[in-house]
Formats: structure tokens, C-alpha cells, sequence
């Protein structure tokens, strides 16, 4: 179903009630743009922490837009032995409320404009039909000032619009206009007492206090106050009449935020597919601005989403990326229709539009959630539980290009990879890749993550030989070699010296955990997809111990050619720790895809 | 006719055509929004001085895109005694030219966007169908690239497409790819030796010098290498083929910039309304981006619009100031049909949209264009030498709501007025204008200029109270109270420590001329239209003299209501020096309407 600012409000009800009734949904969003700096490369880091990620993201993807956002609600009918969908796409647009609401400006890249216009994407639709929306301070805000308004109406000071918001005060009246305003007041005092009902005064502002005033457009938008002679109850009713219509107009700004505060409160799980940068957009958009600190941000999330699952980071994990060459979501959907998976069993509800998975419609917010629910709906049957109604909690997202870190931990503290075979270089502008590899001709194969025009992190195959590369780079001029450690350290030192708590490093190589609220010790650990455990429950286990790396995650699917020979590598497990490295050799990649 | 990425190149020499014929063009631009700082109140402050307002539209106007720019031509037929006009309105956005070439990020202002939905605007044309566009250096630079690639490939050097632009270095081959590489390497081999016209290389990269090798796309999009077997000639003739191609692609991503120089080169008045941000725009997005200071914008400026008329300008000066109540396209459009004036006797050439102005199409580039021209036209005439073919060069633009400086002499220095009675006053946040009016309220009326929370202009109506207002001030702890004179002296000092010059200030109140160019003399001055010099030559006067302030311009038709009475300002007009306060009185206005 197409929403749009037209058919928004009649339109609700519906999706209420598919919320209300649904298993689970599945959503996904489209945006103007995704990097107003640095390119998606360097964007997206192979060795970013997961602050980094998130705080890159919050930095240069935000200021653009969310235009359109899909939800599709997956119903279990028993009967039918399938799944009944309920697609919506909805067109959003922050349409300005009224002149003194913000005025929200967003950015635009040509890249992604021009790729969604490729698609056929109708960008009039956005811009002249979109669904407005408030966050919860807006929200707030507007309601107070609606109070407001009325309590000094109802007090008689006269409303505050009589006050020119950017004049910062009451007019002065200047000596040609007191004439013009005495002839009014002359006219209202008039109606007073003559037998007229009502009074059109010209086009114009300024009124006295103590009978029925209203503000009145003519077609041609023209304003003008119709000042009208009631008695208690008819002005009483009238006032009450004025009220309702301003609540309704304050619950039609709220616009589409309210069907975000429905997802939420429905407490259903939530699926999408490399769905970080679309939690992001749709707290920071529909929610609150996105704070500063990551872990904040984990528990804004939980509040808006209590369950989430990423169907990127589940074709990544075991048992699926054994199944799975490419986890883009096309590429996924396509995969899972075929053995040893089984195309689900679905049927879109009546009155809802059908889409076809063979004409592909990619890159519409509802046909993407559409196919997002089909993937998970596969893989969930593949592992033998997915109506089983019980719960399939995954609260992590995927990390999309992070070597070593699969996924951000909605509910406690990230994975910290051992990166001791990682080094910091850095060097004159001018180097190149082949520069770095030159350097390290002796280390045997090394992998580079460019970080800026003069840095690099430089990771070798074998740990042993990091001592060696430090003793050899002692007396360079040109060039600088720091361990991760003391890299990281010194960025830690930088933090302090800002004022910010340093965070404390295990022994064993894994943070320790910060956060105590009560899910943490529970979530602390790497989700594994069994066949056994299932969906319902997933296996948990402390990171530190073998079980830990045994199946973990990381097929990435974007890969175009890798670097590394993958015998190097596997030397590298030794410490039965979540291995950085295992994951490094099919996980590290240089493309422009993303999925 | 209205021009996009379909039909640029076979419209071309239509443009080309009727800017060689024409007698004169109007233009007329669309963005994507105003400011994305201060409001338009603040962005338009009316005591800025040229440069402050220069320095502001460029900080926060320039980020938009200017997305539709309207051309419509006007030739004077002698037989048939009327202007055949020729409209152009063509949609423009910067879709990017390839993967290497920069990927602009443009701002959009919600209220914008959603004023010119609602005129019905068509944004999937801009954003599907807009014509792409190169400044001058990015031209410069692509056709560098472009000639270096050809280069290389003649000293058999290789693509430089072949060395990924991300990794910065030629790639290094893994080893589980050398198999393959060495595949291709055998089947190139293979086809010098057997009777095989052609190979097609599995979509992928990488290719031996030595043959003639083309990138071929399916039509999927996918691309693959054809490895072509050909004698020396033939060679030869594909190459050329492939270079004249190179070329035409490199014309086509200059695109819409073409016909900014079309219209440089052909010296033609242009005419606008209220042109200041379309100049602005014009030259930031299709020539460089716009220099630091404004007397290098005048430069500029001269250099891509060599004549240039405001017809904004034009309207609100004399003989028209006193005959048009609203210089507003809209409102101007209507004036000049009815007497004094007459409508312009005009007809659209063959082949082109047939504007009709009792169905306003307002907004719509081309159509704003037209009018402006048809205003331009009706004026010209009342002063009874419209196709006179002498030169009407008014180089100004107006200020749009500066109290006492109409316009930007583009030739030239600007207008000094004197300030005296001008006073800057800081104080706590929590002032407003009522408070300021009342500090004030023993120098009868004042007006005030907002600049920040806790600081605004006051303009006291005598200035012979401004001792008596400092004075009073003295010991004043919660304001304070500086001159203009001394607010003036505080920024140039400031600017001094940050390394710039100071300007002169002559005696008389006026800047002294630094600006040394054969024109500046000759410009100095304000342009007076009178019906006796016409619209060929300006009489020029000094503005030292009783005559500068004769028909001193300025009335500015946004007003709905003004602070000031006249009597108060009327006694200021002493020292014959062109009078900032006589315009004051009709000048200070504050509203939100542009024209």
C-alpha cells in the first residue's frame, strides 16, 4: 500500500491493525545520501571500533534525509500453512507545520539521487505528497505552545501570534496606522451594538480582546479576522470546536512518527537487512538526535526497537555462510529460493499491492522489506522454527566491512578482536599501497586499511613477526611504526585529555564489560544460528574459550578479489580467543558494493 | 521549450541560435533553498554593507543547487513592429560523470522545496532527467585526464582504469587469482596465432598492451573487455573513433555549463529580477566558486555577464518608483500592462511554449524569465527607446532590504552612506524590541536592526541626539552603546589582526575609490533614468553634490508595515550628500516577503 500525506490518515488504521496481528515485520528505508564527507571506503574502515563506526555514521550520514520507509507485516495463518504480508511504502517529507517551525534543511548526494532516480524512484511524490513528521521534542514543543496559546486566550491577553515571532515584541504602532486601527475598534464597537451577527474585517492583523475572533483564508490564501458576536454557550462551543480542530492539526504534524511509535510499542521483532544505517536514520529522524556516546545509543535503540534481527549479519553466520556466497539482499533473495532452501509459502492480504519477485522492484523501501521478510522467513524455516511464535531476539547488527567485529551488540558490549598483528604506519602523503608493500616485502603478505592520506593500519599474516617489523623501522626517517596497542592507547590518552573516561582492556585481550544493566551478562557473547538451539534461544557462551571461535561469523559478499592467501592465517589460531584473523583472510575486501 | 538531458545536445544550436539573434535575454534561476543558517531577516540585515551581505549569501546560499534556470530571448521584428521572444527552461542537476568524478552534495530547504511543490514543480524532471553540468576546472581537469589516459595508452603504458583509483597503487595479485590470470594471458596469446578476429574476456579486469582492447557493456550494464586483432590502419581508425567518442562525452558532462558561455561569449544584456543570487549561483556552479572577496566577485562577475540590468532595481528607482507601488515580479508584471504603461507587444517564435501571463505559471524559470522580459520591455518603452539597439548597461544588481545602499555597483565602488545616526548597541539576551524602545524612548522614534541575541543597529531620526544617547549610556552596566563610526573602526581593526586592509574613509562619509579600472570613474554614481538620457546613457553625476540625492532610489514593495514616521527622518536631509535617511522612512520594513 502507497501512503503518501493524501491517504495518511485514513491509512492508519490499517496499519495499526497489521502491526497488531503481525509475527514479526520487516522494514527498510531509502535516503537522499550516505556520506556528506568521507567516501563509503573510508567510511566504512576495515579496523573501525564500533564507536568509530557509529560515530562516523552519526557525523556524515545524518544530515540526510530518510524519504521513504517500508514496512512489511508477516502473519503466520495456520490454516493456510502460509504467511499473509502486508506491504506499506510510505513517502516522507518534513513539510514545514507552520512559519515559526524549524525549517529543516537536508542533504542531498548526486551519486544516490542519481542511482534512485535510475530505479525509477518519484521524487515528486517525497517532495509534494510526503508525510510530515515531528520527533518527541518537536512533538512536545508544539503541544506546549497550543496550551499556551489557549491559556492566554482564555485569559483574554490575546493570542501570542499578535506578537511578530521575529520582531521579539508587541508592535509599535506607528503614527500613520493608529487611524486605520481606531477605524476598527470604532467597528467592533459598533457590532457590539447594532443587529449584525458578524464582522469581516479587512485583510490585516491586530483585534481586540472579548468576543469570538477568528482567523479566516479565502481561497486565494489571502487571511483575514472574522470577528463574531456569540453568546457564552455558542462561544464555549466555538472555542471547544477550535480546540479539536488544533489537536487534530497537531496529530497530523506528529505525521509519521506516530507509526513509528506503533512499531514500538507493538514490541514486535523487527527485520532488516544491514539495518544499521536505517535504525540510525529512524531514531535521529522520528526519535530524538542521536547522542554522542554509542552506548547511549545502544539504549535509545532498545527503547524504539526492543528486538531487532539483521538478516545480512545472519547469512554471515554459521550455518549460513556456508549456504550463502553473497548476503547483498538481492543476491540473498534469489539464493534462498533454491535448495537446500525453500521459497516461503506467502500471500499478500487483501487490498494490499502484490509485488513480484521476478520483476524486481529493489530499491522500493516496501518491496525491500517485502524480500527482507522473505530471506528471513527461509532462513528461519531452514533452521525448523520460524512461526514457531517463540522468541527470536537477536539484538546485534551488522557491521558492514569491519574485518574482525561481525555485528554491534544492541544490549551490551561489543566484540574487542585481539588486532596485535595490526600496525599503525605512518608515512608522507605521497606513499602508495605498493609503497606499504614494498616496506613489508619481508613479512610475507600483509593487508592495507588506508585511514587517511598519511596513515594506514598494516595488518601481517603472523603475530611473531610484529617485534621484528617495530626493531627494523627504529631509526626510519620517513616513516613511523606504532603496535595497535599503543596506537590505541594513544587515542585513549588524546580522549582523557578531552575530558573522557578511559576504558579498561582485559588481559585476555577482550573489554571489559562497562555496561551492567541486567541483559548484558546474558547477551555478552557471540549469537550462534544452530540447527539444534534454533531461533528460540541462542547458544551463549563467555567469549573467552574455544567454543568461541569455533563458529564464528563473517562472509561478507561484497567481495570482488581479496588480498591475502588464507594458509597465513589459519597459522594464526592459536589462542582458541575470537580470532581476528579467521575471519580476516575471506573478510577483507576493497569494493564499492554495498548490500 | 523546455530543455533536459533528453533533448540538450539536439537543442543545442536552437539556444545558440536565438542568443545570436537576440536584442536581449532575461534569465531567471530556481533553487533548492534560500539559507541554511540565519532566517531571511537576518540573512538580509538592512544596514549590511555590500560586502557583509556578499559574505553572507555566499556562506549560506551558495550550498543549494540551482536546479532550474530559465532563458528567454527577445528580438525586435521592425515589420511586424514586436518582440519575438524565444523561452527556454531547462532542468539542471549534477549527475556525476563517472565513478572518479566528484559526487556534489547540494542542501534542500524544507520550506523551499515544499513552496515550490506546491506550484508545481516537477522534481523528477531535475532529478531524472537534469541536464549535468562542469565548472571550468573540473572541464579543465577531466579533459587533462582524458588527454593522459590517450597518452599512456599510446606509449602502450596501460589505462590508468586499470590501477583501482581506491587502492592507490597497481593491485597486487593474489595468489588464487594468478591461475586466471594466466588463463587470459594464454587465450590473448592464442588469438594472435589463430584465425580468430575477436575475444571476449569473462566481465572482469585486467588486459596485456599490445592489441586493440575496448571495455564493452551489455546491456544488463555488465561490463567485459572485447581484445580485438587488428592491422596497423585499423587500429588507427578505432582509436580515433574511441578518441572523437571521448570527446563527445567530455562535451556532454560540460552540458549545461555550454550555455553559460554561449550567453558570455555573446555579450548580450542580460536582464533578471532581483539577480543578485541567480549571478551568484550562475557563476559558483557553472564557472568557479565564488572568490572570498567581493570586489573579485565584480570581476568575475564582468567576465560571465558583461552587461547586465535589475529590473528590480530598475523599477524601484526614478521615473518608476513613483508610478509602481510594487516591484515584486508578480505584482511589477501587472503594473506595467495598465497606464502609464502599455503591454509590450510580443509573440513567441515557432516552435516554442506560448506563455500565457493570465494563467501564471510564477515560479516556473522560463516563465519568470519571460516576464521579467516583458517588465523589461514596458519600462524600456515608457522611457520611449526599448529596441533602441544602443547600449542600456546598467551594471547594479539590487540589495534586496538594505535600508541605504540600493544596489551592488558591479563596476566599481559602492555606495558609502553615512551612518551618524546609526548606533550599535549590545545587551543581555533577554532584551527585546520593546526593550529597546524604551531605553530609547526619550529620542523619539528609533528603528532597529536585529543582528544577534544581544546586539542590534539603532537608527535614531536626529542626528544631533547621538552625543546625548552616548552620553547617557556612559555608566550603563547592562548595554553599551558604540557609534557606527566605532562599531565600523572595531570590525576593520579586527580584520587588520587577521592580516586584511583596512579601508579609507574620505571625509565627506563616502569611501574613497581603491578600485583603479578604466570604468570605476565613470560608474561611480548612481544611474538616473530619465526620459531624456534614456536608456542609453546614464547621466553620471558625483555623489558628492545636492543632485545625488535628486532622485535618489529606493522604494523596495515588500513592505507591510513600517516603523518610522517620515516627519522625524525628513529633517535629517541637511548636508546634500546622498541621504541615507530620506530612504530610511520607506525603506525599513520587516517581512517575509522577497520579490
Amino acid at each position: 500500500m502507497e501512503v503518501t500525506r493524501r491517504n495518511f490518515k485514513e491509512s492508519l488504521n490499517a496499519v495499526y491493525s497489521a502491526l497488531e496481528e503481525a509475527d514479526f515485520l520487516a522494514i527498510d528505508g531509502e535516503f537522499s545520501g550516505i556520506s556528506d564527507g568521507p567516501n563509503v571506503s573510508a567510511l566504512t574502515n576495515g579496523l573501525d571500533t564500533p564507536e568509530e563506526r557509529y560515530s562516523k555514521l552519526k557525523k556524515h550520514s545524518m544530515d540526510f534525509l530518510l524519504f521513504q520507509f517500508g514496512i512489511c507485516t508477516f502473519k503466520y495463518d495456520q490454516t493456510k500453512s502460509k504467511y499473509i504480508t502486508k506491504p506499506f511504502n510510505f513517502y516522507v517529507f518534513p513539510k514545514p507545520f507552520n512559519r515559526t517551525s524549524p525549517d529543516l534543511k537536508f542533504i542531498c548526494q548526486s551519486s544516490s539521487i542519481d542511482f534512485l532516480a535510475s530505479q525509477g524512484f518519484d521524487f515528486n511524490k517525497v517532495f509534494c505528497q510526503g508525510i510530515p513528521y515531528l520527533n518527541q521534542e518537536e512533538e512536545v514543543q508544539l503541544r506546549e505552545q497550543s496550551e499556551e496559546r489557549r491559556h492566554q486566550h482564555a485569559n483574554g491577553v490575546g493570542t501570542p501570534s499578535f506578537i511578530s515571532p521575529s520582531s521579539k515584541g508587541p508592535a509599535h504602532v506607528p503614527e500613520e496606522h493608529k487611524d486605520f486601527i481606531n477605524r476598527v475598534i470604532g467597528k467592533v464597537d459598533a457590532l457590539l451594538t447594532n443587529s449584525e451577527k458578524s464582522l469581516d474585517l479587512d485583510p490585516c492583523t491586530g483585534f481586540p480582546k472579548g468576543i469570538h475572533v477568528e482567523t479566516v483564508e479565502t481561497e486565494k490564501k489571502e487571511r483575514y479576522i472574522q470577528v463574531i458576536k456569540v453568546d457564552d454557550e455558542e462561544r464555549k462551543r466555538r472555542e471547544q470546536q477550535k480546540r479539536e480542530r488544533e489537536q487534530e492539526e497537531l496529530n497530523d504534524a506528529v505525521g509519521f512518527s506516530r507509526v513509528i511509535h506503533a512499531i514500538s510499542k507493538s514490541g514486535k521483532l523487527v527485520v532488516g537487512h544491514n539495518m544499521l544505517l536505517d535504525v540510525m536514520h529512524t531514531i535521529h529522524q522520528f526519535y530524538c538526535p542521536l547522542p554522542e556516546d554509542l552506548q547511549d545509543f545502544k539504549e535509545v535503540t532498545m527503547c524504539v526497537f526492543p528486538r531487532l534481527l539483521d538478516t545480512k549479519l545472519m547469512a554471515s553466520t554459521l550455518p549460513f555462510k556456508e549456504l550463502i556466497t553473497n548476503t547483498s539482499l538481492a543476491e540473498l533473495e534469489k539464493q534462498v529460493k533454491e535448495s537446500p532452501f525453500k521459497s516461503p509459502q506467502v500471500e499478500t492480504a487483501e487490498g494490499f499491492h502484490s509485488y513480484d519477485t521476478a520483476q524486481q522492484q529493489l530499491h522500493e523501501a516496501g518491496y525491500d522489506a517485502y524480500i527482507t521478510g522473505l530471506c528471513f522467513v527461509s532462513m528461519a524455516n531452514y533452521l525448523g522454527n520460524a512461526h514457531d511464535r517463540a522468541d527470536p531476539t537477536f539484538k546485534t547488527l551488522f557491521l558492514m566491512r569491519i574485518i574482525d567485529i561481525p555485528y554491534l551488540n544492541v544490549t551490551g558490549p561489543d566484540l574487542q578482536p585481539k588486532r596485535d598483528h595490526v600496525l599503525f604506519v605512518t608515512f608522507p602523503k605521497e606513499w602508495k599501497t605498493s609503497d606499504l608493500y614494498q616496506l613489508f616485502s619481508a613479512f610475507g603478505n600483509i593487508q592495507v586499511s588506508w585511514l587517511d592520506d598519511t596513515s594506514a593500519f598494516v595488518s601481517l599474516s603472523q603475530t611473531d613477526q610484529v617485534q621484528i617489523a617495530m626493531n627494523t623501522s627504529r631509526y626510519a626517517e620517513s616513516y613511523r611504526i606504532q603496535t595497535y596497542a599503543e596506537y590505541v592507547k594513544g587515542k585513549h590518552q588524546n580522549k582523557e585529555k578531552l575530558g573522557q573516561t578511559p576504558k579498561s582492556w582485559g588481559e585476555d585481550g577482550w573489554r571489559k564489560p562497562h555496561y551492567a544493566s541486567a541483559t548484558s551478562a546474558a547477551t555478552f557473547g557471540y549469537p550462534r544460528y544452530t540447527r539444534a538451539a534454533g531461533l528460540r534461544k541462542r547458544s551463549i557462551s563467555p567469549v573467552q574459550g574455544e567454543q568461541g571461535s569455533a563458529d564464528a561469523p563473517v562472509t561478507d559478499g561484497w567481495s570482488n578479489y581479496s588480498y591475502p592467501d588464507s594458509a597465513g592465517s589459519k597459522k594464526m589460531k592459536t589462542d582458541g580467543v575470537y580470532s581476528a584473523c579467521s575471519h580476516t583472510a575471506d573478510g577483507f575486501r576493497d569494493s564499492m558494493c554495498s548490500g
